[in-house]
C-alpha cells in the first residue's frame, strides 16, 4: 500500500463543498449572462505570462504579493488582475480588433497576500471593459450602470447605491481649492475620514499647507447629499472657475441623464464626491457599489473610465470604461451572512430510484427526462431503499422517482415530491409534465435574501 | 511616456481572438450542459497545491513536467490533469461527500511540455467521475457512452465510433496465453502495433519469452473485428479458462446491454481488444473515442474504470469510473480543419445603430430587446455611417438596427438582415420578433460540420 498523504488544500484559496459549488456557479452564470446580453465578447487569456508583461506598470507592492518563478529560462509570473493581461492582448492585436472592443472576463488571479478570513490568493474576477480607438464616448459609461442594475436584479438585490464621482470634477474643486498640485496628497488624506475622524483630517491637511478653514470646507463641500439634481446644481455653482470642472461636470450630467434611458432607476445611482478609487489609474467617471443594508461590506463592483489602457505595450491611445466584481469576495460574505437561497443546492431535478436489481425502465425513463430538459440522476447501487433516499435527501434533489414491482407491471413510476412528501403514482408525461412545473417555478425565484 | 515592452503571449498558451473565443465558449458550454443533464456536481478545485499533495503519485516523466516553485516556506505545484485534485478532494471530504459522488470539473491544466504545433502547457480537461464508497456498479460504466453520445450529437458530430474494452479481459486472455505475469510489456509491445508493424511485434514478444507462433495468435485475437456480438460470442468460447476474463466479459456484455437502454446506437459503440489506455491507473472498462472519417486526430474522449481513485490520500476504497475530453487540443483540431461554423461568431444578436447625435431611443430600444432575450449592443461612438456598418460587419452580428431621423419620427427602425441584406421598416415588436426567429433557426444548427 502506498504511503499516505495528508489530503489538504492551500490556506487562502477557496474550495467548496458540492452543494456551495452550485451556488457559486449559479451566481458566476447570472453574472456572464448579463454581460452577454449587452453583447461582449468573451475573453480567456493564460493564467500564466512572461514576468516582464505583468510588471511593466506594477510597483512594489503589486511586486511582493506576486507569484512569480522561472521554468528554464523563463521568467514567469501567475496574473494578479485581470486589465495588465486585457492591455497585453488588446496592444498585440490593435490591428485585428474592432473598436469598441467589448469583451468580458471571468477568471481567477493569484495574489500572496496573507491569509485571514475572506481574504483569498486565488480568486475570481468578473471584469468587463469597453475599449475605444483614441477616443471613447462618455455614454459608454452610462451603460456600464445599466449592467450593474440588471445583474443585481437577477441576483435578487434590491437595495443597493452605485455612488457614482468623476476625477475631472475632483480635480476640478481641487482646482478651486488651490491644491489641485498637491491632489494625490489630498485624496489620500481625505481617504481616511472614515478611519480618523474629520478634525484629524483637517489637520493632516493642514499638514501640506492648507489652510484648516479651507480644508474644512472642503470637506463639508465633498460630503455632501443632496441629490443627483442638487448635487449637479451645486456643482454648477463653480461654473467658469475650473475648466476640467466643468468638463467633469458635463460628463456626469451625461452619464446620469443616459444611465436612466438605459434604464437605471433613479434611486439606484448617487453623485458621491468622496468616491475616488485609487488615484493613478481612473481618469474620469468611478463607480462603487454598495449593499444598502451592508455598507460595511464595502463596494461589490467597481470601476471608471481611464485615458489609457495599454500605454506599456502600445504607443496607441485607447481609451476604456469597466467594472470588475470580485466575486470570490462576494460570494463568501453572501454565504457568511446566510444570503444565498439552497433551493438551488441540487446537481439534479430528478433522481430515478430502482427498487428492483434490474435498471432497464430506470435507465430508458432517465433518457426520455432529460430529452425533456430534466436534469436526471439514476441511483445504480444496490442499497437498502433507507439508504437510497437518504441519498436523495443529502443530493436535495426536489423529486425522486420510485420504481419498484408494481410500477413497473403498470408502466408508471412513483413520483415523489422531497420537499412537501406527497407521492403519486403517475406516467412518465405527467411526471415530467409536474417536474417542468417546479422547476419553471424555481427559475422564477431569487437566489439571494438580503434583508 | 512610459517604455513599450513589446505584448506577447507564452508559447504553448492557447489564446484565441474574440470570434473563436465564441465558438470554443460554444462547444465548453455544450459538455458543460451535458454534464449537468446527468445530475453531476461541478467541481472547482485550485490551481495551485501542496507539492507534495499532487506529486504524491507521480513518476519521473510527470515530474519534469510540472510547474513547482516556492513562494516563502510554501512549496507549490500548479495542477497537471484534474483527477489527482479530485482524489484530494474526495478523500478530504470523504465524510461530508454523498456517495455515489458525481462530478464534472472543466478546468485549465499545466504541463510545461516542449512546446510545438497542437500541444499546450496550458489546456482545459473536460472531466466527468462517478465514485462509490467501497463498491460501484458496473452500470455506471454504461452510462459514460450515453454521456459521449450525447455532447457528439449535441455537437454535430455523427460519424464516432466509441472503442470499449476491459483491461480484466486483457489479463484473462493474457493467462490463457500464458503470459499474464509479463503482461506489462505484452500491452506495450502490442501497442506498437500501429507504429512498427506486425512482425516487428511478434519479434518483440519473442524477446520476452513468448513462442512467436503464439505471439502470431494472439495478435489475430486481440485484432479481431466481428462486431459486437462476434466478439463477445469469440470470448464467451474461452470460458472457464480464466476467472478474471469471465468477470471482465460478463463486465462488457453488461456495459454494451445497459449502454443500449441509456440510448446509445450499436454503431456508436464496437470492442476494440487493442486498446488499453495507460497500464497502471484503469483496471476495468475502457473507452477511447474515434471521430470516424479522421482517425488521425486520435482519441478524443478516453477514461475507464478504476479500483481505487485516493489511495494515496486515505485508507478508504474508492473505486471509480470516468472520462475526460481534452478540450483545448480537441478545439485546435477542429478549428484547424475547418470543422467549426462560424455563424457561432458574434457576441450580439443585434446592433443598434444611431445616425444622429442622439441615442436615446436607441438606449430605450436597447433595453427592451434585452427584455426579450436578445444580445443588443449599441453603437456608442460618433463615426461616419459607412464605419458604423463595417463594425457591425466584423461583428458579425446577425441583424442591425438602424435609427435615423425619419425612423425616430415615426417611432420605428430599419431592421437589417446582415446575411441577406434585406431591409425592412418595422417597429420594435416586429423586428424582435424577426430576430428571435432567426436566432431559433440558428440554435438548431450544429456548431460542427465534419464530412
Amino acid at each position: 500500500m502506498a504511503d499516505i498523504v495528508a489530503p489538504r488544500t492551500l490556506p487562502g484559496f477557496m474550495e467548496l463543498m458540492p452543494r456551495e459549488q452550485q451556488l457559486f456557479d449559479r451566481i458566476k452564470g447570472i453574472l456572464e449572462e448579463t454581460y452577454r446580453s449587452y453583447g461582449f465578447y468573451s475573453l480567456d487569456t493564460p493564467v500564466l505570462e512572461h514576468s516582464d508583461i505583468l510588471l511593466a506598470k506594477a510597483g512594489g507592492e503589486t511586486e511582493k504579493q506576486i507569484y512569480r518563478f522561472s521554468k528554464g529560462d523563463t521568467d514567469l509570473t501567475m496574473r494578479f488582475d485581470l486589465t495588465v493581461p486585457l492591455a497585453k492582448y488588446v496592444a498585440m492585436h490593435q490591428n485585428e480588433l474592432a473598436f469598441p472592443f467589448r469583451r468580458y472576463q471571468i477568471g481567477k488571479v493569484y495574489r500572496g497576500e496573507r491569509a485571514q478570513k475572506g481574504r483569498y490568493r486565488e480568486f475570481y474576477q468578473a471584469d468587463i471593459d469597453v475599449i475605444g480607438d483614441g477616443k471613447l464616448g462618455i455614454i459608454n459609461d452610462a451603460e456600464i450602470p445599466s449592467i450593474i442594475c440588471d445583474i443585481f436584479g437577477k441576483l435578487g438585490i434590491e437595495g443597493f447605491t452605485i455612488r457614482i464621482n468623476n476625477r475631472k470634477v475632483l480635480g476640478g474643486i481641487f482646482e478651486v481649492y488651490g491644491v489641485r498640485d498637491r491632489a494625490t496628497d489630498v485624496m489620500r488624506i481625505i481617504d481616511k475620514l472614515d478611519k480618523i475622524g474629520r478634525d484629524s483630517v483637517i489637520e493632516e491637511l493642514s499638514g501640506i499647507g492648507m489652510d484648516a478653514s479651507m480644508a474644512g470646507e472642503l470637506l463639508d463641500f465633498l460630503g455632501l447629499r443632496l441629490g443627483n439634481d442638487g448635487m449637479l446644481a451645486k456643482l454648477g455653482e463653480l461654473t467658469g472657475r475650473s475648466a476640467i470642472l466643468d468638463e467633469g461636470v458635463g460628463e456626469l450630467a451625461t452619464l446620469l441623464r443616459y444611465a436612466k434611458l438605459f434604464g437605471v432607476e433613479e434611486n439606484h445611482m448617487r453623485i458621491d464626491l468622496t468616491i475616488a478609487r485609487g488615484l493613478d489609474y481612473y481618469t474620469g467617471t468611478v463607480y462603487e457599489t454598495i449593499i444598502d443594508s451592508h455598507p460595511e461590506i464595502g463596494s461589490v463592483c467597481s470601476g471608471g473610465r481611464y485615458d489609457n489602457l495599454a500605454e506599456y505595450y502600445t504607443t496607441r491611445k485607447l481609451p476604456g470604461v469597466g467594472m470588475s466584481i470580485g466575486l470570490t469576495r462576494l460570494f463568501y460574505v453572501l454565504d457568511a451572512n446566510d444570503f444565498i437561497d439552497r433551493s438551488f443546492c441540487s446537481p439534479a431535478d430528478l433522481l430515478i430510484i430502482p427498487m428492483t436489481d434490474d435498471v432497464e425502465g430506470a435507465a430508458e425513463l432517465s433518457v426520455y427526462f432529460r430529452s425533456r430538459g430534466i436534469r436526471t440522476q439514476v441511483y445504480l447501487e444496490e442499497r437498502k431503499f433507507k439508504q437510497k433516499m437518504t441519498y436523495a435527501d443529502r443530493l436535495g434533489v426536489p423529486f425522486a422517482a420510485i420504481l419498484g414491482e408494481d410500477e413497473i407491471r403498470q408502466g408508471k413510476l412513483s413520483l415523489k415530491d422531497m420537499e412537501s412528501g406527497e407521492q403519486v403514482l403517475t406516467d412518465a408525461e405527467d411526471a415530467a409534465g409536474r417536474i417542468l412545473a417546479k422547476m419553471g417555478e424555481l427559475s422564477g425565484r431569487k437566489i439571494l435574501h438580503i434583508d
